[in-house]
Formats: C-alpha cells, structure tokens, sequence
C-alpha cells in the first residue's frame, strides 16, 4: 500500500517554517513569495502550528485584526494534526477529509519530514489509479 | 466522456455571489460563513468577476489593504475564465492546472450554472477511476 512517503520523494520535503512571534503578515508575504497555502509555525525546533490561507481568512480578516500587528502565536491551528511517513495514503486522506484539514505535516523521527495538501492526495490517486486502469487494461487485451 | 455536468449534479448550482462595489470584509464573512474558498462578483446579472483565499493572501493582506474599505473591484480576478457545462472533466482539469485556478465558474446560456473547484474535479475523478478499476477486477474475474 504506497504510504505518503511516496509523495514527499515526488515532491520533495522542503517545509516553509516561522516562529510564533513572526507577524501575519511576513507568513502572507512569504507564502506568497513561494506560491503555497500554508506554513508551519517552529520554537526551539518543535511543531507548535500550522497557519493557513483559511486561517488568514477566518481569524484575521474577518475579525479584522492587523496582519502586520498580529503575531502567528495568537492565530496559527494548535496543537497540529500531523501523520507519520509510513501512513497510507488512503488514511491520510481519510483523516484529511473526516476533520477538514487541507494541509498536513508529516512528522518523522528527525522532525519535519515534509507537507502534503489534499490535492497532493487527490493528484497521487488519480494518477497511481490511472496505472492501475492502464495495467489492467493490457492484462485484459493479452488475456483475450 | 463525463462533463462537469455531473459534478455540478452532485454538489448543486448554488454560487455565492456579491457585487464589486462590496467590500472585501464582507466577502470575506460570507465565505467563512459559508465555509468556501471563492465568491464570484456580479454586476448587472453579468459575471464580471471571481474573488478567493489566494486573492485574500495575494492582493489583500500582503498589500496592506484595509479589507473593510477595499471594494472587491479593487482586488477581484476580472476578466474570469469560466467554462461551459458541456466541457469534459478532464478539459476542465486540464485548464485549470494550465492557468493555475483552483474555482472556476461553469457559465450556461441562462447565466452562471455553478461553480467547482480543483478539488471537487480531483475527487470526481478518483471516484471515477474506482469504478472503473471494480468493473474491470469483475471482468477480469468473470474471464479468468
């Protein structure tokens, strides 16, 4: 069963991390520098957060608080659901959809391991299936 | 070959909708309200616009804007790309990776029929793809 181990090593595990103290808006700036959806937030070397387009939404914009004087600390997810790199992809996708998280940190034994999205999830599935669709087709025309 | 019809049957044609004159803090209460990710903006029962998270992150508050006093003309996506209900769903995903849009809204001779995300194309196609590997496993069996 192909783990979320196996999207990380397509998509790499370099992770945007900032601290608790950085402001809203440095983690809007700087996702979108590099085009991403979300962020973790670290202290001394340890996951306390994950902080989110959503969350910019929900709890900075519409309670009309100042990006720029709002730390991370007071608006970031915690604690942080996060998933070992041996779990399956099927749970993890699972577990993404039962408490409607679109971002996921996985967790290895050193720290970080990486970040997947649902769609990294929804894109690995529709493309493994299309494999499978593809193998099975051809068993059918040698079987025939 | 399936059309975005069919999503649109599954998860309904209702689009939250504003004009550009309201503000981007309305916007934004709306969608948290109703817990979505993109409203599109209408002016004179013509789509003129589509308004998201990304642009929430991108034009709002990296920008420093003041979402209260910023009317969604300011910051909206105009013009939108928008397909109609008859394009296939691999068309539509095909597009949207091409233009990096995650909503796209699905336009029919009487106005706007819908709208679906990346997301909901994904999943479709996951659906899809099972059902067709289930049929195939059966067919394989029957044959074996």
């Amino acid at each position: 069963m192909p783990t979320v181990t196996e999207i990380l090593a397509q998509k790499g595990s370099h992770v945007i991390a900032l601290s608790p103290t950085d402001s809203v808006l440095t983690a809007a700036e700087l996702m979108n520098e590099q085009d991403i959806g979300g962020i973790v937030v670290m202290a001394d070397g340890r996951l306390v957060g994950i902080f989110t387009e959503r969350d910019i939404l929900r709890r900075v914009v519409a309670r009309r608080l100042d990006p720029a004087a709002t730390p991370l600390a007071e608006v970031m997810t915690s604690p942080v659901l996060c998933c070992a790199p041996g779990t399956s992809i099927d749970e993890c996708a699972a577990l993404m959809t039962a408490r409607h998280v679109r971002h996921l940190p996985i967790g290895g034994p050193d720290g970080l391991a990486g970040m997947i999205s649902i769609r990294d999830l929804l894109a690995y599935q529709v493309h493994d299936q299309q494999d499978t669709i593809q193998y099975m087709q051809s068993y059918i025309y040698d079987t025939r």
